[in-house]
């Protein structure tokens, strides 16, 4: 693993297990947004799981789905936006930011997942840019990016629309030297197989989730875009070896410790997404993964200590005794 | 109440309960440290309430109790303080802040109360000055303080170390300019009775906990500093009143439509606390006070959003619709 040092941080070990803020932390704070990636990154979990698409004009931004949820979104006048969902792809960039996402509408069922998440008011869907701008500060030096690209179900089937995606997200990586804390992550495997061939200085991590566990409300659907695993004829982490993957990011209800340690056999890492109930972080832990993918980070740290485990290397992680 | 517009930012109105953070956000920061003040005000809950003891060399400083609480304090070597708890008036600023106090140790009754709060290392004990002086920057210039100064029981029966922590109190935020935008806060009312006589530029709330509910788990007790409330023949609010008091801070299990607007009549502010969960949080808005004290903003800010009430006045203020 040595050809790619970011891979180091997502490395579990005896007493060590990775923490990644999934959107930050949506469970505390805003999803997608620069005030939830601080916050997270304040909390000492440094490794953060997001999702990119393209705007129509090109941009990279920070959002989870190809529409903006109305649930989460709120216009010029204050109010929250209504019928048809927005698709982003369709807004300049300029017209996405007028928009506030720094909240969420608690008497929808999305609203409701998130009880505990602040009410913002003024807060933007970050382009990548701004987000990656966060890793050259001082208090960004530690960070971490599993930089979820989501492909459109609507053109998955044009290469070039993915080629666009995934070059226009290299072009910001690179361009601010970040290739080396950078993981390039889809549910797509022909996204990453395109990011094989023009990024190959990143690794790669393959998204998981088994057709029989649904999606969770309020969530574009990925499996549109997923190969159909139930018709291979060898085990999901073979195909992400075989696929040329580094990282396999398997969903937390398809994780047993047998699948990981033949994951671990065959040289994969192991994350695991979206962990938030303390039974299930417990699970996770017991099954070996390498990281986990949280919405609620303090908790998951808090499940960690307790069982005398830590989620950093370093002089400044303290391990309760 | 234009005598003192800080009040303005404690008064409820149709429509509107204030939100005052507890120690920050202590269900998910660390208490009483600047990076939890910090997550409350841009949380956008801008009064924030916390516990002012004096160190050995006569510093103000930001902790709730008057000795350490070995479950949420850890040594230069990284681990929990064990043994006799150390008084915070016996350090000298210099060792108390060499503590840690980022995190909860979760195996003890005290951690386990607040599973989700984040775990940060080197975290110190904040001064006085240093959280006053946030109200000075462009980011805190809403903030407001509900500043509770703890009487040491052990020494409340002389009068010079209470005017002397108080008289400290008071010169941090008069050399900061910060008179109208604290109130004085205490469980001791002859504290406040010094409070009144050397500080009338400042208005005064009195906290009370009836002996019928119990200190919660890791708090220091303030029944020894506070009146004997069972042998009054008048109710709390008109004592209150009659002490010059301009705020009632009862306990939540105290709180009754009743006792709100007997307080009101009597041209009281009724802040609440500490209220944290979703039941007790609709019952103190539905009982009338002014204000709720919480170690869960964002938690509140949605009770409050789901009911078509805000916290705050504003422009930024946006209401669901």
């Amino acid at each position: 693993m040595t050809q790619f040092p970011q891979l180091d941080g997502f490395h579990g070990a005896p007493g060590l297990v990775r923490l990644i803020g999934h959107r930050g932390a949506r469970g505390v704070m805003p999803e997608n947004t620069i005030e939830g990636f601080e916050f997270t990154v304040r909390s000492g979990v440094v490794a953060l799981e997001f999702d990119v698409v393209l705007t129509r004009d090109h941009i990279p931004v920070v959002t989870h789905n190809h529409h903006l949820l109305n649930a989460a979104t709120r216009g010029t006048d204050g109010k929250w936006l209504q019928g048809e969902e927005l698709k982003v792809s369709a807004l300049p960039l300029s017209q996405l930011q007028s928009y506030d996402v720094g909240g969420l509408d608690g008497r929808t069922v999305y609203g409701q997942r998130f009880p505990d998440q602040v009410f913002m008011s003024n807060v933007r869907v970050p382009t990548l840019g701004d987000l990656l701008d966060m890793a050259l500060k001082p208090q960004g030096a530690e960070m971490l990016f599993l930089l979820e690209m989501k492909s459109d179900p609507e053109t998955a089937h044009i290469p070039e629309m993915t080629e666009r995606l995934v070059s226009e997200v290299v072009k910001a990586v690179r361009v601010r030297g970040l290739e080396q804390r950078t993981v390039l992550h889809s549910f797509d495997w022909n996204l990453l197989e395109i990011c094989g061939r023009i990024a190959p200085d990143m690794p790669r991590s393959f998204l998981t989730i088994m057709p029989k566990n649904a999606d969770d409300p309020g969530e574009d659907s990925s499996k549109s875009v997923a190969p159909d695993f139930a018709s291979m004829d060898v085990p999901v982490s073979q195909a992400v070896v075989e696929a040329g993957g580094h990282m396999w990011c398997p969903h937390y209800l398809d994780v047993t410790p047998e699948v990981v340690s033949q994951a671990h056999e065959l040289g994969l890492l192991v994350t695991t997404w979206t962990v938030n109930e303390v039974d299930d972080l417990h699970r996770m832990v017991d099954a070996g993964v390498d990281g986990i993918v949280t919405d609620y980070p303090g908790r998951a740290q808090r499940v960690l200590l307790e069982r005398g485990l830590v989620w950093n290397e370093g002089p400044d992680q303290m391990v309760a005794e």
